[in-house]
């Protein structure tokens, strides 16, 4: 066994005593009250990043919350790696469905519980230990590295675009390494190289000047809610298809290729719809589950509202209707081109006698990355050195706005190496890091950082 | 002048502040917290009742609100009249929009504003002082006469139908009469000789078994927000009309003579429009505004929530979806006809991948009197004696659940004389009765007695 791997297995329970003290600290971003808490885990991040020798550590502020950034540039000649990750966490609520609290990480079965495990802390830290391997054991790292872990992804990542556009050469690299995605199963790592990306908006429809009464004006008028309904209804087609005109044009096909990696790819699809408890799968025809949830775009319903809410009857005929809509993207749609597009066509969808406001409109375009890079080459390999089986090359359904972010104004291959599973509970009660993923983890990034070193 | 006539004249400021004594109790019968009001005004109206020697007042138990009844049978040989009525009111909220406090009567303009006004006490007080009249100028009235005051109007009068049936001799009459109705304009008496029916419902979807990533399963499951937008936008089809099968089938055709009738209504529809604040009016095609309102059935949402309602933005695809839909009916629609295949056409409409339920169906058949009843004729006499235009024979949108319940136990001829106007805000803020409203609904019912003692 080297060195560095001897190093992470000697140190597995002080590494994890890491991972608990940063779980401990709730660095919830949403929620105001949890704003000194959220710099509190900045700081705290900072000086284990200072404890590891790095030659620049900063805790940095932005409009919001703060970004820690770290960098070593003692391998010169060698490629230089920007790390991309966060330190906030999603609330834990509801609170009464968690086994344990979400704050006081546990270990049960092989697996720490607590809000943040997997997404994004417990991933952080791997990269934090496989550093502490590599400059303990070498007083070195194989390559430059530039780390900048962010307070603000589960809120958007808003005032991140900004911070990268203004410290555009602090964070100059070579590559980009997120380990924030997931694996499809424990023994099986994963590349992803496409995310999709998102349209969202807010449909509001206005008839009546108020709610009036459902005997005395029912049938005169239009219902805004009705109305709203027809227009939602209106956007798919019977076979699932986004009846917007034109939205379907930069969707690159499906090719016989593809289709062959999806269908090869090891992705457990009842497992999937167990997660889900869903009855049965159902979505675009000619496509397969995990086509449609990666490779086509989708239009779902996030919410709406509308009239009386509560409880028995009320014969109201409500003055306002509302939805909130997003639309996941898929290479090489453009949500800018979109935008006003869906908004035409809601307009066109919209009976007489309301009046339809599209607000809130904000995208995020899809992100894909060359499989065949040598850079992804690289990763391959590093993980082919750590697990039983050969990195799948996936997509995923979900969008990371700041991977767009980087290829704008970097231009860069980007590695998205990630260890959650899907039974993690990312975003919901009893979150949780198998320790496989977490010890796995950190000898994949430390086998990356050398294999990046050959590129 | 007539000495009934001239006693209503001659006290008119007494009446006003009788009335105003019953507006100050606010009889909330929806709120718990003004359960003892509503008592309170059960116990002040029949106080009332009482100073003005009726042979028998009681306040009677139900299992919910109270019922004032009383009754005078001093003319043997004389009809028998049953007066229905409410002493309850819907709550006053939002009461920021009020100019006057809701339960602080206040004149402005020959307008009484506060809470209940005219939906009911305002109607049942100018029948109290036609009675008052008769007694003491006469000391007797010119028929027999039983009033039935009920509390739980505004919540669906569901206990008065068990009380009608357990007290069907006690309330046995030759005729029913009811002020709670409207009139076109403050000089256009009316008679209502129609209402529309009630079907209500729940439908309630669900998909996953919890609020799911959009990006993580979007695509892969169907979304029960757009499954229920599709379920209500196929309930009607472009031209306004209901696609439930048979719903049509027992609607009583609009004969040339109905809409000539409709046609030569005094019926203002800019006014009808300007009152909605509708942008335009809109309907089922081949019918005009006043017949859509009164003569055609309709579909409306009164209510709908799903997954995220708050501030800014969320990617969940939501597990729950539910809507509150009611249809308005007309002869001879039968709602216990029609609700079974409501529901299995919901079903029908449901796409795979949810679960539809439909909950809470419940349904009042729509009423209709024959206008050319011999107590009618009595009842347009009456009115031709004190307004100077001819009584207008209109249909009204909305529902009386108990004018159903009547013609079911008693199959009576119902008298609907109301005197609401299209401005009164009923169930919105500034209730308010207009004097002339008032105190020619006192004259009305005054003679109403009178004419009806002849047939």
């Amino acid at each position: 066994m080297d060195p560095i791997a001897r190093y992470l297995e000697d140190h597995r329970d002080q590494f994890l005593e890491d991972l608990k003290a940063a779980l401990r600290i709730p660095s919830v971003s949403t929620q105001p009250e949890h704003r000194e808490d959220v710099r509190r885990c900045a700081e705290h991040l900072a000086a284990h990043l200072r404890g590891l020798d790095m030659t620049r550590v900063e805790v940095m502020p932005t409009v919001g919350h703060p970004v820690v950034y770290a960098e070593w540039t003692g391998a010169p000649g060698k490629p230089t790696v920007l790390l991309y990750g966060h330190y906030d966490v999603q609330p834990p609520d509801p609170l009464d469905l968690w086994q344990t609290p979400p704050f006081e990480p546990t270990l049960r079965d092989g697996k720490l519980f607590a809000r943040g495990a997997v997404d994004d802390k417990g991933q952080v830290y791997a990269h934090l230990a496989a550093i502490e391997a590599h400059m303990k054991v070498d007083r070195k790292l194989p390559v430059n590295l530039k780390l900048m872990i962010e307070g603000e992804e589960e809120i958007g990542s808003h005032h991140l675009g900004d911070f990268i556009r203004e410290h555009r050469s602090m964070l100059d690299a070579d590559v980009i390494v997120v380990s924030d995605t997931g694996m499809p199963g424990p023994d099986q790592p994963a590349l992803t190289y496409a995310l999709r990306g998102l349209l969202y908006a807010q449909i509001e429809v206005t008839g009546p000047a108020r709610d009036l009464h459902s005997g005395h004006f029912g049938g005169a008028v239009t219902n805004p809610a009705n109305a709203l309904c027809g227009i939602i209804a209106g956007l798919r087609d019977g076979d699932g298809r986004i009846t917007v005109p034109g939205f379907y044009e930069r969707v690159r096909p499906i090719t016989p290729e593809l289709r062959e990696m999806f269908r090869a790819a090891p992705f457990d699809e009842a497992a999937f719809m167990r997660e889900s408890g869903a009855p049965a799968p159902f979505g675009e025809k000619g496509f397969s589950t995990l086509e449609r949830t990666t490779a086509r775009p989708t239009l779902d319903v996030n919410g709406m509202w509308s009239g009386y809410i509560g409880q028995g009857e009320k014969t109201v005929l409500p003055s306002f209707a509302a939805a909130k809509v997003s639309m996941r993207l898929v290479p090489d749609q453009d949500p800018d081109e979109l935008a006003p597009r869906f908004e035409a066509y809601v307009r066109k969808l919209a009976p007489a006698g309301v009046t339809v406001k599209v607000a809130g409109l904000r995208g995020c375009p899809p992100f894909i990355t060359d499989p065949d890079h040598p850079m992804l080459e690289a990763a391959r390999r590093a993980l082919a050195r750590v697990w039983p089986k050969p990195a799948a090359m996936i997509r995923e359904g979900g969008s990371i706005p700041v991977m767009t972010t980087f290829q704008q104004t970097h231009g860069l291959p980007s590695i998205l190496m990630g260890f959650g599973l899907d039974d993690d509970q990312v975003h919901a009660p009893n979150e949780k890091i198998s320790l496989t993923s977490f010890y796995g983890g950190m000898r994949s990034a430390a086998c990356l950082y050398e294999e990046l070193a050959k590129v």
